[in-house]
């Protein structure tokens, strides 16, 4: 990829794959930007924008062949590849990751969980079992690690990612609620759920003003 | 608000509340907007347009008080009054939700956590009391219930969704891998793991290009 895509446009793709996906599930062979249009809820005009971006994958007047849209989004998006993942911060979200089969479907394999608590040391998740940290520098040295999922506190975020990419590391999902700074080779993505849950109560706040004005 | 404000604004206000915060609790009592910008990694103008949709807030020459700003900020994102959510499905994210106390802070207090698993009947997370689904409509109408998470597997997510808008429940924050359509006035919040997993597997990808090139 020569040009640089916005991270507005990745956003969207996930949501594309999914519905190709569905539409395959329902053994639909073809589809017009039309048709997307009306099931995702976008404009036609934005779905032709955004996959523009990557070449376009339309005939004109023949619309999109749903199988090979489908597997150029899985490829744009990495899909097709095996990811390792561990899983940083063994409570309960940690826990949840790692009983996600669907992310393993995708080819992201969670190969490792680590946490502090000597209260798991002897626990396993769906058969993933719970490592001390002491133990994650060498299970880092001696496995490929494509994802480090951080969800500890978010006081011990910052140094736990800071070794994490000093051990080689260079991909961070995030769900602790702080910006890491990490050198710029390093890739990182963030869930910040209590902004999500603002983001609602904005929409709340907003929604009754609306209402309450009719 | 009489003008509507994009999601997109909306989606930064969470963070320039957190860094408000931050220096409220480092003592500062007033900020630039370019030194604003150099903390936050983001143009000093990209900020000044955010917040001029809600009025701008800052003096000319003298910067922003942070304290007024930050409380402003909380307004408009309605987090300085109570909002009570249950949560639907207490696995482990669910249970994760629960634990979390910062949501508390903030005025998203947990009144309920709801599942169909039997074996949960008398558990407990944080003193809320797991209740089973059949409990769900007398726990709704006998309190005022503001937002519910759905957090239970994606096949069930549409019909309880549709069974919380009938009982009159206006909020969902939605964590089931799948497009709620629900009625207008419904604000959903979509938590969506697994593709913000795809967006850092396709930075994955393209950060490998970008340094392959070097």
């Amino acid at each position: 990829m020569e040009k640089e895509i916005s991270q507005a446009v990745i956003r969207r793709m996930p949501r594309y794959y999914r519905y190709l996906g569905e539409l395959l599930d329902d053994g639909v062979e073809r589809i017009s930007s039309n048709d997307l249009s009306a099931r995702m809820r976008v404009t036609a005009s934005q779905i032709r924008q955004d996959l523009n971006n990557f070449g376009g994958f339309g005939q004109q007047g023949y619309g999109y062949n749903v199988k090979y849209l489908y597997d150029e989004i899985g490829n744009i998006l990495g899909i097709n590849q095996r990811h390792n993942m561990i899983v940083v911060g063994a409570g309960n979200l940690g826990q949840a990751l790692a009983n996600y089969v669907n992310f393993e479907k995708r080819g992201f394999v969670i190969i490792g969980l680590f946490d502090v608590n000597p209260n798991l040391k002897k626990s396993s998740v769906r058969g993933i079992k719970v490592r001390m940290m002491n133990e994650l520098e060498s299970f880092v040295k001696e496995q490929r690690v494509d994802i480090a999922a951080l969800t500890m506190p978010k006081e011990h975020a910052k140094r736990i990612a800071n070794i994490l990419v000093d051990l080689g590391i260079h991909a961070i999902w995030n769900f602790a609620h702080l910006d890491l700074e990490l050198p710029e080779h390093v890739v990182v993505e963030n869930v910040h759920l209590s902004e999500s849950l603002m983001q609602l109560s904005y929409n709340i706040a907003n929604q009754k003003k609306l209402t309450d004005k009719k």
